[in-house]
């Protein structure tokens, strides 16, 4: 089993610290996104969408998006459960991570994506042809920050973590949104004291330094 | 247990369509889109993000997210299996869905949001502002749309179904991508043979109709 990683980009970072929370331990293979690793045939065949984190099982069959690698790992060991722990808290935990992956991280890759001149003509990531900014969408992507800001506040003034009462990976992706949108200038305000709370708590997790 | 739906719109037809094929059967709400139902303060608390579908609780837990719902369900029905059988194909499942949401739904939803003057100021699904639509933003989903529709053809050439081989969340998330892009006048191309093999099994299942 081989983990298609690159240390410095947000995706493959919550596979990392999910990995870190139950344990294990795989071989790992940096994809250098900086020098386009990831755009060359030999990843291509891994992943037609040319994006990590990718995992490799030893049958060959490759597994992308972190989340359904997250499912593998959820699946081979069970234990710490970090994506539910009965029906009603699979459910919340499924919800909470779409939320950090629609309202949050696609928010922060509009706003960076469409601003940065190193993204200029590529907007969208692993795109096999230029697709060129839209500074429109940059600046609703900085509205859509905002709102995801609210609702974190909203619903970490009710339960401890997103899901209710235990860590999960809903947990865990919210975190790698809020340090994703530090690259945007972007942080918690001062105000959202819930949300600072529970951030001080999961980011000192050992785990977060995976 | 509740589920706040709209007959018309291509979310909660996924969640439709997944329980009807477990047989599942439960009370439903119409929240009329049209007349701006899922703006009003009672759906409102029952959820922030303002859009269908949603399952309530007994207990008064609301559950957004369809894939979260399907999740609810799977776990409190687990027959037959549609969530995947096996860890490996469980994580392909998720791939798979997560393909048909982030390269398909968001591609036709893009394209049609920005385009069409009915959603002129509301080019984000639920959101609470105006939100003005990006005309450059339709163009590139219109060419999102191209890139998801070559890579079912590519993945459906190897397989019978999106997981694997069998149907699955994955084939229900897609067909109904598929269905939401006429919407935007897109259909599978005539030549990808292999696509509209699986589309003519898929939508003639008894579910399709849900």
């Amino acid at each position: 089993m081989k983990l298609y990683d690159y240390k410095a980009a947000p995706s493959p970072r919550r596979v990392r610290i999910f990995m870190a929370e139950k344990g294990i331990e795989v071989e790992t293979v940096q994809v250098d996104l900086m020098t386009g690793e990831h755009l060359k045939p030999e990843f291509h065949v891994r992943n037609p969408r040319r994006v990590v984190p990718v995992l490799e099982l030893d049958d060959g069959t490759c597994i992308d998006e972190g989340v359904a690698i997250c499912r593998y790992f959820e699946a081979i060991q069970p234990e710490p459960p970090l994506m539910g722990t009965d029906p009603k808290n699979q459910a919340l935990v499924e919800s909470w991570v779409r939320h950090a992956d629609f309202d949050g991280f696609l928010a922060v890759a509009d706003a960076l994506r469409n601003s940065s001149p190193a993204f200029s003509t590529r907007a969208l990531p692993g795109a096999d042809e230029p697709i060129p900014a839209i500074p429109a969408l940059a600046e609703r992507g900085q509205a859509s920050i905002t709102r995801y800001f609210n609702r974190l506040e909203q619903r970490l003034a009710q339960v401890p973590f997103l899901a209710g009462d235990t860590f999960s990976l809903a947990d865990i992706s919210a975190l790698c949104v809020v340090d994703f949108a530090k690259w945007v200038k972007r942080n918690v305000p001062e105000a959202h004291s819930h949300t600072l709370r529970w951030y001080e708590q999961v980011s000192s997790r050992p785990s977060a330094a995976a």
